[in-house]
């Protein structure tokens, strides 16, 4: 296996990405939902963060048997999610299928299965026969009076992405509905978006057959959607991307090069490994000067760390989201003064 | 993309797989539990079905970001596997992580979330503050009662898989577990089990980095895992295996092809898009005759339909399993008649 260098057929701008590019068949519906939130935020004056959460998809076949896959369970957005509603945010949380989502994240059917701590009272005959243990109590009502708080508040509209190209067409989507709130707009870019796509007209109609030997792959690049996305789509809304590694060595080189590429306002370095005590914050020393200018001493680098020993329930996104609104604050306020 | 024909290089029987391939580090700890789960129903005189269910992963990397996956959230496995339990069998079942579970099934996070039916009861002030809205009740209350019959009295085992080599070692390992079952053991194997993998001395220890142009992948072919398993593993143990397709041309054929093959018992066909209503049982005419010598007219074929325009809620697992039981006593009775 390998990732080489290609002829430019392989290459896809974003422009040439979306017009051969079905767009998936809800994204209409999809959209004009989103416009009715974001306009009712706008009405109440609430910030707006955009949260993307979880992998994609790349299907091998239209009748989709096999699939590339991207790692994420979607605890980084789910997490996040709630702690920018906690902080007065509304949040648009855009998420794979499946993926974890805020509230019921507490309650993975694999690890805290809610069947487990509900019982049958045999001795209740008014129709309450069912009641949750002791031991859970306390953490559940805490969940869901938060839970049902939100969804009065209505201050959290949920999206669901299965594949890469659901992802795009989405994103370019949401972001221009977001351009109207200007600078109260927030973009937390958590999920683990594949490099590599196969264009519609490579896929094959049905399952692939095995049985006749090894199977080849070949991939065309995903185009870097950032690029659009901080020049054309929303210009003033601030933009946090991640980037994940494996090899420690390239975190800090590789979150560099995704700040000065694209010219974006952070950059949340993350190691496999070490994501749930550990992530780098990556910025722009300063933001009134041209990036392509600046030199390493250029970025401004932050390492948020948590004591998981000290504080096993301590969850690394709280402090996260409180750096960022601090800095999104900043970003808002800047804008205002002359 | 293509799949094509290939030097022996990329034909990994069984044996060279296991010999060349690492185990999972938790492989003896499962099935020393699996040993323990199987003794005690050979002294209930339990019947024991494995159900295998879920897709299975293909890592691209040790430190694996991305991955092969195959399509299956898990249905067909969980919702028999409760069917199994209701017709009396112990059953072991062996899951991708995140599929769908027998009884949590029924509570989707996406589209039946649990939050969305506890209600708090403000004037309640004796603990009990958490209720189960009227319209759930019913329902959960038989869901509940089952899961917690089934918990007392140990008739399920869970185990859990994520890669395609996770898969393969755990169901070997399982299989000799149960031969001490003779025919009072039946396999259903349901998962999706990819037919390609990438075998360890060939993957990139780190993320494999993009933006050098496009990607390719060359991978091998999973043995086929039936053989040893119909000849060496088990030999008395009632197999059922699956087979799906989309192109409807190719159902019954290639159904016919596995029998013939690996000489089992039975072969389930189902389309991808009518899998929820229609599927096609494949079995030898005659069990005594050697499969070898079958031509087309020595399969048994037979069609489970159901109407789902009569009875929205009833499901075609219902039917499959009722089936099987039927056929699995007349294969243990078989072996009883001289």
């Amino acid at each position: 296996m390998s990732s080489s260098s290609e002829s430019s057929s392989n290459s896809f701008s974003a422009e040439k990405y979306f017009a051969t590019q079905p767009p998936p068949s809800t994204l209409e519906q999809d959209v004009s939902r989103v416009r009715e939130f974001v306009d009712r935020q706008v009405a109440e004056g609430r910030k707006v963060v955009l949260v993307t959460s979880g992998g994609t998809t790349v299907p091998l076949e239209l009748n989709v048997v096999r699939f590339l896959d991207n790692f994420s369970a979607g605890t980084r957005g789910a997490t996040s999610a709630e702690y920018f509603l906690k902080a007065g945010y509304a949040v648009i949380f855009m998420h794979r299928q499946f993926s974890l989502q805020p509230f019921s994240r507490h309650y993975s059917h694999s690890t805290h299965p809610f069947l487990d701590f509900l019982d049958i009272d045999p001795t209740d005959t008014d129709g309450h026969k069912i009641s949750v243990t002791r031991a859970e109590q306390a953490q559940l009502l805490n969940v869901l009076t938060t839970y049902k708080e939100v969804h009065q508040t209505g201050a959290l509209h949920t999206l669901t992405f299965v594949t890469v190209n659901d992802y795009l067409w989405m994103l370019r989507a949401v972001s221009k509905e977001l351009s109207i709130l200007g600078r109260n707009s927030l973009f937390y870019l958590a999920a683990a978006v594949s490099d590599f796509f196969l264009p519609r007209q490579k896929m094959s109609e049905h399952k692939i057959q095995s049985g006749k030997g090894s199977l080849h792959i070949e991939m065309d690049q995903v185009p870097k959607i950032l690029k659009p996305l901080v020049n054309e789509w929303t210009r003033e809304g601030f933009i946090v991307s991640f980037k994940l590694e494996t090899d420690p060595d390239l975190l800090t080189p590789k979150s560099r090069t995704a700040l000065s590429r694209y010219g974006h306002q952070v950059v949340i370095g993350n190691d496999l490994h070490r994501r749930k005590f550990e992530v780098l914050f990556v910025s722009p020393a300063s933001s009134s000067k041209p990036l392509d200018d600046q030199r390493p001493g250029d970025f401004v680098e932050t390492w948020i760390r948590i004591d998981l020993a000290k504080d096993p329930s301590k969850e690394i996104e709280e402090d996260i989201v409180a750096e960022l609104v601090k800095r999104h604050d900043a970003w808002i306020r800047e804008a205002k003064t002359p």
